[in-house]
């Protein structure tokens, strides 16, 4: 790419695809843009970025390619102050773990721009452009979002910046994406919290819980230390798939509590089966050619 | 030591811990009591063993500590049949992952012997004595679960056994070592299976799903390739904590969901906290100093 890329927010995701772009020298200039000063020396120092400023217009005006990569609500707020900042035909894409509520948003951009949405399908627990690293977009699928009125060639692009990183490009409608997720990132996460919750409640009464604790409840919980503000922003503009999806988690472990009541083995078997042989080939279709 | 340990059933657990004794010559004779007849070379080669039979009655003839290392109601027809092959003086200990219905079990042992429950929390998704390693105990939490009629020398024995390879012995009643494991292993387990049931039942409408799934959905269910046969014994001797917690949780699941419903942010970012700073706070618990 020839093109101009201005990063609007350099945590993990942001500072990584920064490091990735310039490291690389996978575009013309990598532009940051940030809230606090101090990370644009931190960004300079990792080189994720040329230049770095916290005036979102003055970043945005000579990008041919905006990356929205703040928390999903500030995201929805940039896009609200966005429009008269940008050169015609310039791109605006975001990295927004949920993508209705930002794929709307984007609709409302004048018309001289190109919207496209995406989500990169990778993260840490840890946030903070101290945890970034070129390498993390490597091997991850890469959803991409169009709206009815993205240009082929601005999908085009999009794609072609995910693969630059290493990353799989799909394309998926938003809604599509919002359903997906919510069972296989949202709600593990509050599964995690819901079980550290509980480890607390049998904790505040027996304290020894916390030594018995061992690698099965270290992985089981990891989830529930994200960081609370990114993951309240991803489940409020989710909530309608997240609590139906939750519920039927929720409604699955009743039944199991059932089936020990009864001491129901056979169908217990049955699902505790099924549960591992589909955990087990997952990996094949995790890493299956597209 | 000075002591004969026949340990009998030579998987992840039992393997493992006749590699520390026999390697580290933390006894006088490893004997291994297997199933299948192929397992003893296996066990040889590892030194696991000093010698195996498959004949449980020759295999604890000569024993001053029976460590059975079978799946929990393997154990628990293994305790039926051994009184009257066991030597007076010897100590009968155990690594299962429930603790009442054992302890019942061992109470009915002939007066002659001594019995003491133990369960090392350790262990891997991968089972078998090809997956055994000396260092498994290392660290690790060792729950010793005395009868009435356990002698304190016994007890010292098992301790001695459990800090001989690497790991903190732990005494506890029987019947809150199982509450205690239910809330931080059993509940886990079947919450991992939830999930993968979950997904399965989205993926079986759009299957792009296991694309999507990232490393927070692979450390989350990754339990839920346990081993069926153990996990089924563990959870029917230990039905009603595991049913209860279970149905906490789901009970908590279900309130998360309701919270989304209502779009009531500050309690939900209130649990969210909660659980961060509490897991955030765990290794620190996992680790303080007995």
């Amino acid at each position: 790419m020839k093109a101009v890329v201005t990063i609007v927010g350099l945590g993990l995701m942001g500072g990584s695809l920064g490091m990735a772009l310039r490291q690389g020298r996978l575009c013309r200039e990598v532009i940051g843009v940030v809230r606090r000063p101090e990370v644009i020396d931190q960004a300079l120092e990792l080189e994720a970025i040329d230049w770095g400023t916290t005036d979102l217009a003055r970043g945005v005006a000579e990008a041919d390619l905006v990356v929205l990569a703040t928390p999903v609500r500030t995201i929805l707020a940039q896009l609200r102050q966005l429009g008269p900042h940008l050169r015609p035909g310039a791109i605006v894409t975001d990295m927004g773990s949920t993508k209705s509520a930002i794929m709307q948003a984007m609709a409302a951009l004048p018309p001289y721009v190109q919207p496209v949405g995406s989500h990169p399908m990778c993260g840490k627990e840890v946030a903070g452009i101290s945890a970034a690293e070129p390498t993390l977009y490597q091997g991850a699928t890469w959803v991409v979002t169009p709206l009815e009125r993205s240009s082929p060639a601005a999908v085009a692009t999009i794609r072609s910046l995910a693969k630059s990183v290493g990353a799989r490009p799909l394309t998926l409608e938003p809604d599509r994406h919002d359903r997906l997720v919510a069972a296989i990132s949202h709600v593990p996460y509050l599964l995690a919290v819901a079980l550290v919750a509980l480890a607390e409640e049998v904790g505040s009464e027996d304290d020894q819980v916390w030594r018995l604790a061992a690698s099965g409840f270290r992985d089981t919980s990891r989830l529930a230390v994200s960081d609370v503000t990114m993951m309240l922003d991803i489940l409020m503009t989710n909530p309608r798939y997240v609590a139906a999806l939750l519920r039927c988690v929720s409604a699955r472990a009743e039944e199991f509590a059932n089936l020990l009541t009864q001491a129901d083995e056979s169908r217990l078997r049955a699902a505790l089966e099924q549960a591992a042989q589909r955990r087990g080939n997952m990996y094949m279709e995790m890493t299956k050619p597209q």
